[in-house]
């Protein structure tokens, strides 16, 4: 199969939403130009990304709902549940644990851990939170969360890696070192903010700058 | 200013990073390779991305420490603080404002909304939750956090933008539209589990594919 980009791969999961959601209003076809409109990119791009996965559409009807969905949930492995361990059992891993969209994509969160007594061992979400110790124990995982502290993070990698997980969700503001051959994904809301304060400054310093011209 | 890909300016936030650690620790200069190193990246693109900002480093000493990190910070618009309003007091809203990361940052959560008639008037984190009603009245505004179901935040990203607000960071899975001159940075966490199922349905194939050669 082909290898796709980061950025064709965030286009399939933007379609495969916008088709989710027409699904459900129970849309039978859908133009490149609804996909495109609704996610604010060329209709050109649409059929170009979906050209890949072979001639879907129908010119002058547009793509089946049903069938490309059923295509791009299969490329997205989707088609399939995943089981998922998430490490850090404070706030952030509360947030996701009661999530219900995950659940609903395939992705099962099947053990919970934590490094603080206080939290081994009560109940989030119908999992008991267990003690670290335990990850090595914890049999089939394909996917990690790292939701712990900073400093914690590459630790917590390590054992997901020895663990056998291949995939790996972080949310601790850090690069983590992976064995080639798992994927680690990174989500830093802080980066985002300073992504944002950086975007303001810039305006601000040219709508100064316009105001002095 | 020259104006920065998004890239360039997610490099800047893992710099200023690398920097605040290195500070912390009592480290007085930095090499570009050590910036490199801890990232990930090549030290010719740190000192390229280090360059547009004028010359820092000098050669065989490297950067100082807290001249580069002053530096980066008033670029990244992090050297004053930002007046935030948090929308959706739910889990993900309750995960962000536990976060003291944001305030050390620079980024002062100033008032939480929501439209459901439990959460309204409750105290989270030394804020009353608002109802949404209100957003219009909250005064001087600059940043918009929307932490609500999917189907509120257009709605609410309109009622922010009518409120002042320039930049947006959303957590709700859509693409929001918004005036030109407003930031909106979308955080999408099952996005990223679906970039990770991809990576990881791909790699299956590749090792089925090794396996048949």
């Amino acid at each position: 199969m082909k290898r796709f980009s980061e950025s064709t791969v965030r286009r399939l999961s933007h379609y495969y939403r916008v088709l989710e959601e027409v699904h459900a209003e129970g849309q039978r076809m859908i133009s490149s130009h609804l996909l495109a409109e609704r996610e604010d990119i060329t209709s050109a791009q649409v059929r170009k990304d979906l050209s890949y996965f072979g001639s879907f559409g129908r010119r002058g009807l547009g793509y089946n709902v049903e069938h490309l969905r059923t295509e791009i949930r299969a490329i997205l492995g989707l088609d399939r549940r995943w089981r998922v361990a998430l490490v850090g059992a404070g706030h952030i891993g509360a947030a996701l644990l009661a999530y219900r969209g995950f659940r609903d994509q395939g992705f099962d969160v099947v053990a919970v851990f934590d490094s603080s007594a206080e939290r081994v061992g009560k109940t989030l979400d119908e999992l008991v939170v267990q003690d670290i110790s335990k990850l090595p124990e914890c049999g089939d995982i394909e996917m990690g969360v790292i939701a712990t502290p900073v400093r914690a993070a590459q630790e917590v990698a390590d054992m997901l890696v020895a663990a056998g997980v291949r995939g790996i969700l972080n949310f601790a503001p850090r690069k983590l070192r992976v064995p080639e051959g798992v994927a680690v994904r990174t989500v830093d809301m802080t980066m985002e903010f300073e992504s944002l304060s950086f975007a303001l400054s810039q305006t601000r310093g040219k709508s100064r700058r316009r105001a002095g011209e």
